[in-house]
């Protein structure tokens, strides 16, 4: 399913910061919602970003089956922060062989293995939308209870220290909270 | 950039033969044209099937390498035959973790080294379009001169015989000439 991020006037989600990281930003808004793209076609907003749930791109069997057994899923009612973090890679990453960004993306980055220390306080649920000619190449959407804030923000900080990260050129982190 | 394949009165290309290989197949149509997506959407026909020319998902770069030491691209005049092969692998395939279908793809059904078998008389351009929404996960398209067909036919025997092959739950050929 085609999922729209739809920042605008209205939303379950109140947008408390638009940061950008690498690279533009996105415009302010008040509020956000996720919807299905399809419904989204004829809602007004001040930006829309598109993704889809699509298969698995890197993690093992092995590490499919660790993550499942300790995730949780989103919607989580004591999950009232989200942060909704798009993603644009350079044109260098998307050029390497599968073997080379999956060595890159664990073997060096332990990009899942960082992830794992922070579940299950830390949901996560990534979006493609590379293939949709989109601005961005992911949509990552995070969600936390407020007292684990601080354990998300480690987290970001480890990620984005990793060499993967070298080949993030356009990335903003949108802030959320619902009461 | 978004290809469309526009099935029609007009085209390119003349369209000899559409077989249903598995599942439901397509609608005959006289032509086939191959066009930027954007202008698509103005043009009338009979089927159309959008794909993205994306990233690499499971060749080595050593692998990228030696494809990239004796393919040929397409459109070289003495290749007046192509065929168009929509397909779609099951749930079950999409399922399976990045190392499952690496494993399936190549060390079990040696896709990569049987389309080498077939190079440089052979030329292969892969579109995806599952991340599109479309009836197909991918739209493979061959380009060969006319005494290449039989090895074409071959080659084609060989991928389907595959354990790949037991995950394609649909499966479209569409041969096509030009003068």
């Amino acid at each position: 399913m085609r999922t729209a991020m739809l920042a605008g006037g209205t939303g379950e989600w109140e947008i408390t910061a638009v940061r950008p990281v690498a690279g533009p930003g996105l415009d302010a808004a008040a509020r956000l919602r996720v919807v299905d793209a399809a419904l989204a076609d004829h809602m007004a907003g001040a930006w829309r970003l598109d993704g889809i749930a699509s298969n698995i791109r890197y993690a093992t069997a092995r590490e499919a089956a660790d993550l499942r057994a300790v995730q949780e899923g989103l919607g989580r009612p004591a999950a009232r922060r989200a942060v909704l973090i798009p993603i644009a890679k350079s044109p260098q990453w998307w050029a390497l062989a599968q073997d080379e960004r999956r060595h890159i993306f664990e073997e060096t980055s332990h990009h899942t293995a960082i992830g794992m220390d922070y579940l299950p306080a830390v949901a996560r649920k990534l979006y493609h939308c590379r293939d949709l000619g989109q601005p961005f190449d992911f949509l990552t959407w995070f969600e936390f209870a407020p007292e684990h804030e601080s354990a998300f923000d480690a987290l970001l900080l480890r990620l984005r220290a990793t060499r993967e990260w070298t080949y993030v050129e356009r990335e903003v982190e949108v802030r959320l909270s619902r009461p």
